[in-house]
């Protein structure tokens, strides 16, 4: 019995309860404004924000390895979500809900499956200035999208040409309450970000008091804006988030056709993707506060059972946040009880307090959005980019313009491609050396810095890389042109010492290679190759086809070519 | 002057005239209905496929080095331009020939400007064995997609299970004149593919004239099914291709939203991918058959320069076909002028005869269509991959599927990540040795092979791979369970001698590394940094602030460590 329970379970100790309990209750509160504002963000019923952040909270408790870390809806995912889905459905239709659980069962498939095959390492996908592009460009969007709401406007769009230009046309519809509300809460609390911390060091605080109470300012201007609606008597002046069923989540499979799942598949693969690597990040940051050990695959599988649970329970795709996990484990967090706790407290909220959430200002709602996002927009990882090489900068800028341009979906999709482009390019032209014998002994050099001396009618060839798809043709391409700056040479030596892997591609090249040289009356020969390699051209009976012959050592080689 | 022409046009020779005149008017006739077939796989009126076999002609005569190459419509092309629109607008609608158009132009400006910027090796984000994995599923799609019109049904779909559950649908509905059209014709092509090199063969024809005349096979069905259709009055017992407007393209630039061009970037670049590689292939084959050199820079221009004709001349993406361009070959092609000849050809058919074209029955199309992809679903790749790397057979089954499942668009993103996914997965565990001295001597070896003596408290690392965001996660990994297994070790040397290549990603590793390490009051030093990538750390002011020092040799760090 003991063993099916997670460590801090059956581990548990008295002490811990106190820190767990406030932990727990604090993330309540400030969890059920996030929710709701992270459903609006990606086009949903409040309701399925509430319902999103309950069942991933007792999931990760249970599956998870993190002491602190806090699963559920995230402004980035939101805005994936959002994007995604605005090519597939009416936003406010039941197609659109169905899609998102659709997306969140999906995403959470596709995580579990990768963590039972132990393929954590999909998170390396995404290059670190790729990441950080994509992070800021989001984050960027994320604040445009909410001006509208924040100045009581409505307007649309996943990308920068159209929330400009949406913007551009609301500006005669500025609600001249909402305005007010919206930009003092904003001030309030991007005050409290910049100033607050020297603020309330003057007060005689401690600085994880400090961080707390900063952290837990958007809960102070959420309930002010509640109390002013409530009193002002405002809920028809202002847009408010408006009657929010009180319910429980019900279990719950999304009628979605063959079709619409098989249009999820590549959305949902790149939420699982983004959401994996915030997580990630959030777990590895609270590991070494404590010095815990993080199983990359067990998060991956934890997560993933996450998003299961968001989706059966009629929620969105969900993923670990930086700030609310912090809050937790600032707040006293010492196991995954105070998760639980937090769940339960949603829990009850949504069954029997949701009617209250309905006085909540939706331009205070914009503004707690956007002074939670803004300081995700940052341009240092460009800076050292630039200063270390040039072609992470480049993919820096250009997954950044993207993700403004396409929008969030397209834009993820075009930053792994350009992580994995700008590393193809690097590795794409590996460096060939003309070897040489040192005169005299069994040693060979490069030409090019040593005295070697040459067989005649023979070009040696060294290449300094493992051999695959992204450089097989530049490999040939430059073979063919050194065999054309030495037209005397009708037997080329391929030396293969530091050729470590090779893949079907590149054998395949070898094979076309070996009889585009016989055509020309070139032999082919190949010395020193590694065990791996060879096991592998024999596998696919390419060494019996070969012009020339296999020398274990270029001395060998060296000497049955001068015979 | 002479400098602006082409180079066969300024060194033309009287004795290419005939060759290339027949050349001219064989491939007008092949190029008519193959550009009507492709133009209704891709979901547009029939004449777009004239046009878009006419320009492109041209501009690959001015603009290309290939003798024989013949640009124009492609089957797999055009199933990846039905897959993209059929998201964002109703086949037949006006939106939706001038997304066709607006993909042309965008993937030809794209292939422009990587040519421009010699960016050729975009071609290598596939691997062979998922590019045949991508043709392979493709056809198998083009077939399905075909036997509706076979079947004179109508049946729609762009991915697998859509397929199969259309034509199951439409199974009451055969065209029962439709049915003995397609079905002989497919059954004449197919003979004529597998029998027919033998049979001419008995009637005397040389080798040459035998692939001639059997690529010409379509040609004859299409004459003969419009001839039985004229002859016995079928135009309105079965689907017949109808009123095809004669005229001529006319310059014309699409009427589309910034919104939509944003929507057609992402597909415009991996139709520009998959049309360069196929390119770039027919172009090699015919370069080996007459020991031309291949520019795959220059390709990528003319080819981006080919697209904007087309869509400037109201036609969709094309790209190079291996068959077209064999016929262009064998048919006697010595120079472009071949294709000049044929593009005047088919401009005289639309504008003259396109009235002809009405009376060609679909169904013969159709089989035509089906019997020249047929030979694309190949499985000999997956056999090799299996045989030498898993890898490579996994990348391929998971492709195929893919496609299958996904369709052909969201397939080739899938395919293309794949491909990296795998290569990511290859290099993301290398091989870390930890080096021990030779007693009495200054070298350093791996101690499980080599009986060496190591310093007290001391960890000597050799990282024997270049690292980058995707072994960069791995490596801190390894380094700190090597180091955990060394408790008493408070000083880590990481020698850094088979380090090529440092990107961001790794440089911000290290540097947490160092901070990590120092936490636990490890120091992390460095030896054998080589020169660019010492440049590179130089240059992020990464080395100025590592707890450790920085030694030029492993036995200079191993005397400053025992000091």
């Amino acid at each position: 019995m003991k063993r099916c329970l997670p460590a801090w379970l059956s581990g548990y100790r008295r002490e811990y309860l106190a820190g767990d309990l406030s932990a727990g209750l604090v993330v309540t509160l400030l969890l059920a404004p996030q929710g709701l504002a992270y459903a609006l963000v990606a086009g949903l019923p409040a309701e399925a924000g509430l319902y999103a952040s309950i069942a991933p909270l007792l999931i990760y408790a249970l599956a998870g390895r993190s002491h602190a870390q806090s699963v559920g809806p995230m402004a980035m995912t939101s805005l994936l979500v959002a994007a995604t889905l605005a090519r597939l459905a009416e936003p406010g239709s039941g197609d659109y809900l169905a899609l998102a659980i659709g997306l969140a069962l999906m995403s959470g498939l596709m995580l579990a499956v990768l963590g039972l095959l132990r393929l954590g390492f999909i998170a390396d996908l995404l290059s670190e200035p790729v990441l950080a592009a994509f992070t800021s460009a989001s984050a960027l969007l994320i604040v445009l999208s909410q001006l509208g709401p924040l100045l009581g406007v409505s307007s649309g769009g996943a990308a920068l040409p159209q929330l400009l230009s949406g913007l551009w046309r609301a500006v005669d519809d500025i609600n001249r309450i909402a305005l007010p509300f919206g930009a003092s809460a904003l001030v309030l609390l991007l005050l409290a970000r910049w100033r607050g911390d020297a603020c309330l060091r003057r007060c005689g605080l401690t600085a994880a008091a400090r961080q707390l109470w900063l952290r837990l300012a958007p809960l102070l201007a959420v309930l002010v804006g509640m109390a002013l609606v409530a009193g002002l008597d405002l809920s028809a002046a202002l847009p408010v988030v408006g009657a929010v069923p009180s319910g429980l989540p019900a279990p719950a499979w999304p009628a979605l056709s063959l079709a619409q799942w098989s249009q999820l598949a590549l959305p949902a693969f790149f939420i699982a993707l983004v959401n994996y690597v915030q997580s990630l990040a959030v777990v590895q940051t609270l590991a070494q506060r404590r010095g815990e050990e993080v199983d990359p695959d067990r998060e991956l599988l934890a997560l993933g059972l996450c998003n299961i649970g968001a989706g059966l329970s009629g929620g969105f795709p969900v993923t670990g946040g930086l700030t609310r996990s912090l809050v937790n484990a600032e707040a006293g967090a010492q196991t995954q009880l105070a998760s639980v706790i937090a769940a339960l407290g949603l829990l009850l909220l949504a069954g029997f307090a949701a009617a209250w959430l309905a006085l909540l200002p939706l331009p205070v709602l914009a503004a707690m959005i956007i002074a939670s996002v803004a300081g995700m927009i940052r341009f240092d990882s460009l800076r050292l980019a630039w200063r270390t090489d040039r072609a992470d900068a480049a993919a820096f800028a250009l997954t950044f313009a993207l993700v403004l341009w396409l929008g969030v979906d397209s834009g993820i999709v075009a930053g792994v491609l350009t992580s994995l482009a700008a590393m193809l390019w690097r590795s794409s032209r590996p460096h060939i050396a003309e070897l040489g014998r040192l005169p005299g002994s069994h040693h060979f050099r490069n030409r090019l810095r040593f005295a070697v001396e040459h067989l005649p009618g023979a070009l040696f060839l060294r290449v300094d890389e493992s051999l695959f798809f992204g450089n097989a043709r530049q490999v040939r391409g430059e073979v063919l042109a050194r065999l054309a700056a030495r037209p005397d040479a009708s037997r080329l030596l391929l030396i293969m010492s530091a050729v470590n892997r090779i893949d079907t591609s590149a054998l395949l090249m070898l094979a076309r290679l070996d009889a585009e040289l016989a055509a020309r009356g070139v032999t082919l020969h190949l010395a020193e190759i590694k065990g791996p390699v060879a096991q592998r051209m024999e596998g696919g009976g390419l060494l019996a086809g070969f012009s020339g012959r296999v020398h274990l050592s270029t001395q060998a080689a060296w000497e049955a070519l001068a015979a």
